[in-house]
């Protein structure tokens, strides 16, 4: 017998009556503001080209290293969930998920895809063996439907704003033609932004690097293997994500090292990198020094730094060779910021244009370095609980340990940062929840006040990330 | 006036009464499973000859480093307690401990003990300076009879399988004794099994780790100066360990750390060790490689692998010296586990038919490291909150911190990893109530089903030992 | 229209209805004690000379570090909030503060001076844009009485004992002129006492140390440029600082090295040290070698000793250079204790008539590293959550984080560690009422009883302080 499917109102509020009573308040407040999504890995082709998702494997399974890590840790070969086989047969790869729903019980993951299968697609029954093809039929017909193409989509979830994430290489054809769409008067007017991530052009131990440098050469007409020359192609190419609506950059670095070079040996380094022939602690230095060289190009045109440090990326070195990146093997490693950050900090801490915001995946940080860091520096402020701690728990282990130093103000909203289309409302919505919870904590032991908690929601929901990334 | 010693039903369960009513009855339904002790250090011996255990001190104080440390933490001297020290009158070492008793509020010795004094000896009254004589008396009588003989108490704890834990070198005597009686009709049917731990045999710097080569040797006929004889011995002494009830397998080195040398580089390390003239980092270099080499032999073997590293053992020198090892004084280090691993990941790490069982003692990386490589390698699970973790909230920040990213089905359900035979069904007991009341708690806020839970706190308490560990 | 101030009874009670009333009983039991603060930064002179405190920006915004860095991380300038800027209209810094009070909220620098507002002045709204004339003009007004000097304030607050800190250089003659006032029939008879805190001549990295090993020798006649007469030197100041009334030491060093060299190797370091001529490593070796000596000393004298270690000092170097220290700009480091404190244990880790007071600004050391070592060594126990973790959210994870391994005995009660000499009932408050939460959850889960919860209020709130620093 199929067990029903149903999302408690209550779910994630905290369970002392009284204070449930508070945070659901809270949460009613917030529960219909339109969603700022102002980081995340969406593809913006499909808002250009708003065509079908195809079926349920396709779109909730093949494409999600949450749920397929979990399923590989127990047994399961990817290949037989159709990562990167497309000899698979998508049927046969969803009832494989499906037996083994349970596995995720307590999980995240559980909590988006239940919100899926229920608020998107009405499901009423739990996904289990005995429902994977009613699950796989109903998902990949409605799939078919136009109420599920991405444009009808993004309207229904009533998203204000998303940015998408890009290589400086990228030629953004798609946000222009989006763009075009949008200054038409019947045109769709749904907002989808960049943001530039040179990851690719500035980590000389990123895949292709040497041959990224040439391309970033061919795109921007600058000699990008000379300095001066890089440093213009980052310059155009920013102006240029900029007028694709960017408001932001993006760095996802090993580390948070920064350096402090001077212009000469900046320029010996890079000579060193561009050659090619250099030693791993250069590779990082170069990263280090490129930070803050962003950090002054940011103060120059505005645009809002993100560090994204601390992923043991591709960790599993067979997988990666078979499989590629992002296949659920990048493992978070400690991370230090109070040193890190200082070459960077010694040069731009005090500006009160600078926007810097951090990110960790050491929660061990949280109080230590990073509430103090943004509790003092005008250009620091903190993103949210970040990837394996954009969770409930995670979640509150933010507010707990980052609030009392940092306070609210330092902080930045919610950023769903995913690829996954669907989870987008699921995920600010277990945000506001927990947040919601949260104050309704603060309130019940009267260390806020009512009125207060109410102002904040609204903030920690939708004015901070407006804010904070200019949107 | 003595104050009463009454174990409330209700303890260790949340306050908030919704919660506590849903904790309540899972824990009703689990508070009578048998007992799965897959881990732990109690003393096969007792088993073999069920001989009586002695009085009050020589059972409860002198072997338990939780209670002697905490004692001479506030200035009493461990000689005045008995340790290593037969001249002192047992009785008043039970009265030093008695008259401080105070001292343990708020530890889960205190739980533990509380149990022990009220569940297996039937007092009514609290352990104080004023019933230090009472208890003596009645816990030095009572265990002279034979319903406190070691084999009695095991039946009526209802423990389905214990292992204990033994260096290669040990004979294993007492095992063959027990499987003989369980081998009779008549003879007692209690199941103990041994579980492998080389450490003695692996760690170039364990106290007469030199002598411990020749004594391997002897005992295998294989040459254990030589690489290939020494592993073959280590093989050989895994296949008597199985032949003894053994399905595991435990590593108790100081870091995490693993290698993947060529044959050619191990074989030039044991020699170095072997010849007694090697550098501290060749001990580190050859326990790393044990841990490969150890994987190795588990993939043909299936014995499951334990790892509990990030001790730093006999930190007190001069303790040490005067009373040896397991004082109280080994403290826990800061662990690595990202870096450390990949060595044995990038060999093993997507064998699905190998078990690897992480512990730590570094709670840090419970979110950031260890549920992530759980949570993605086949062969990895995770042990549960251990040594000073294993208490009330030790284990709930392990599952608040691992669930989210590891679920619940990469870990593998409770040990009590102790030498205390008594407090073995109290430590099972806390475990179950934590676990209840986290899966309560997951309730209340909807983030698991009721059944969910029902399922879960089976699993928890009895289903996933006996899985992990093949009982 | 101003909002209305009011401190609830119940604030920071835990808000289970059922858990809360054990609270508010426990709380009740402990709010009327007298205020022992042993370790603190308040002014001696205050007390000496009396005087009145200035305005209210003068008294609560210049001085408060907590305060201005968060105004200055949300782009305020430090010039005008009067910070080293005695041109700024005081006014109009304290209306830059009331506009952004909100900034505030969920830290506790809102919950100390809504404290200091609503007791201290009997403010009854809220500070806003709006009310900060009214509160300038009233707080001005109430400080030019004589209920608002030091001597009154310090009676209607009930401090039994308040110790400052005080560089050897010192000559303490605030100290001195208290207690001659304190020896007159009709004197004023609160208990000020020092503290000895050498690290203006012990850290070779300190500002002016060279011109303050002169000062040193200057003042006690032994010549401070010789190993010998800089030890006989401490002992001297030591024993002057203990005739004005001080039990301890203080120890803020960047990490908790210490080191047990040989005679000659200290002499030897100290030779390069107190040549100018050192390396970065020299200087922190010496920190580390005198930090044993000083155990040394306290071993011979009596005096208790505090380490505060961790803090990386004056982070941003521009501000540094422009504001000087304690300018809300020292950021926490991760810090290990069970390496670095070991050469000092292996000397006198086992004294009993020893007392050295840990502190951390890293929590993660808690669980792992602290309570062990204090649940373990006679000579060591901890201080209270520190710094940016007193807090409500920090003393709840001290709580929750030592108590399991090391118990309650083996902390020290409170520590306001403030110059904000109005907070201090506001901070001993907050630390009474998380403390009582935190017993009443323990009463409430049935793992103390409840006469032991009310005697151990008793404890962290008055007695254990006045043990552990012998006052």
């Amino acid at each position: 017998m199929a067990r029903n499917l149903e999302l408690h109102p209550d779910r994630l509020l905290p369970a002392d009556p009284s204070v449930r009573g508070l945070a659901r308040e809270l949460y009613a407040s917030v529960a219909g503001l339109p969603i700022i999504s102002p980081h995340g890995h969406t593809d913006p082709r499909w808002f250009a080209q708003d065509e079908t998702f195809g079926n349920a494997t396709d779109l909730l399974l093949v494409p999600d290293h949450y749920v397929f890590r979990m399923l590989y840790s127990q047994g399961v070969a990817l290949e037989d969930l159709g990562v990167r086989n497309k000899g698979v047969d998508p049927r046969a790869a969803w009832r494989l998920f499906a037996e083994r729903y349970w596995l995720f019980r307590g999980t995240p993951s559980r909590m988006w895809l239940d919100w899926v299968f229920a608020e998107a697609f009405g499901m009423g029954v739990q996904l289990s063996a005995e429902t994977a093809d009613l699950y796989y039929d109903t998902i990949t017909d409605m799939l078919a439907t136009d109420a599920f193409r991405p444009r009808a989509l993004f309207d229904r979830y009533n998203i204000e704003v998303i940015a998408t994430t890009e290589s400086p290489l990228d030629t953004l054809e798609h946000h222009a033609a989006i763009r075009a769409e949008n200054g038409r008067a019947d045109g769709w007017q749904g907002k989808v932004i960049t943001a530039y991530r040179p990851d690719p052009v500035i980590d000389p131990e990123f895949e292709g690097f040497q041959a990224n440098l040439d391309l970033f050469s061919a795109l921007t007409g600058e000699d990008c293997r000379t300095w001066t020359g890089y440093l213009a192609a980052h310059r155009q190419r920013r102006a240029f994500f900029a007028s694709m609506g960017a408001t932001s950059t993006d760095h996802g670095h090993p580390t948070a090292a920064t350096a402090n070079l001077s212009a000469s040996e900046a320029a010996a380094l890079f000579d060193r990198v561009a050659s090619g022939n250099f030693h791993s602690s250069d590779a990082e230095l170069f990263r280090a020094q490129m930070l803050t060289e962003m950090a002054g190009m940011s103060l120059e045109d505005g645009l809002v730094m993100q560090i994204h440090p601390g992923s043991f990326r591709n960790h599993n070195a067979a997988l990666f060779e078979r499989f590629g990146r992002d296949k659920g093997a990048d493992i978070p490693m400690r991370t230090d910021f109070v040193h890190s950050l200082k070459p960077l900090l010694d040069r731009f801490g005090n500006e009160r244009n600078l926007s810097i915001i951090l990110f960790t995946l050491d929660e061990s940080a949280y109080a230590r370095e990073l509430a103090p860091l943004a509790g003092h520096y005008p250009c620091l402020k903190l993103g949210p609980a970040w990837w394996f701690h954009d969770s409930p728990e995670g979640m509150k282990r933010f507010r707990h340990m980052i609030t009392e130093t940092a306070g609210f103000y330092n902080t930045v909203g919610f950023n769903d940062d995913t690829r996954a289309f669907l989870s987008i409302p699921a995920r600010h919505d277990v945000a506001r929840r927990i947040d919601c919870g949260f104050l309704a904590e603060l309130v019940a032991e009267h260390r806020i006040e009512d009125w207060e908690a109410a102002e904040l929601a609204q903030d920690l929901s939708y004015n901070l990330a407006k804010k904070a990334y200019n949107l």
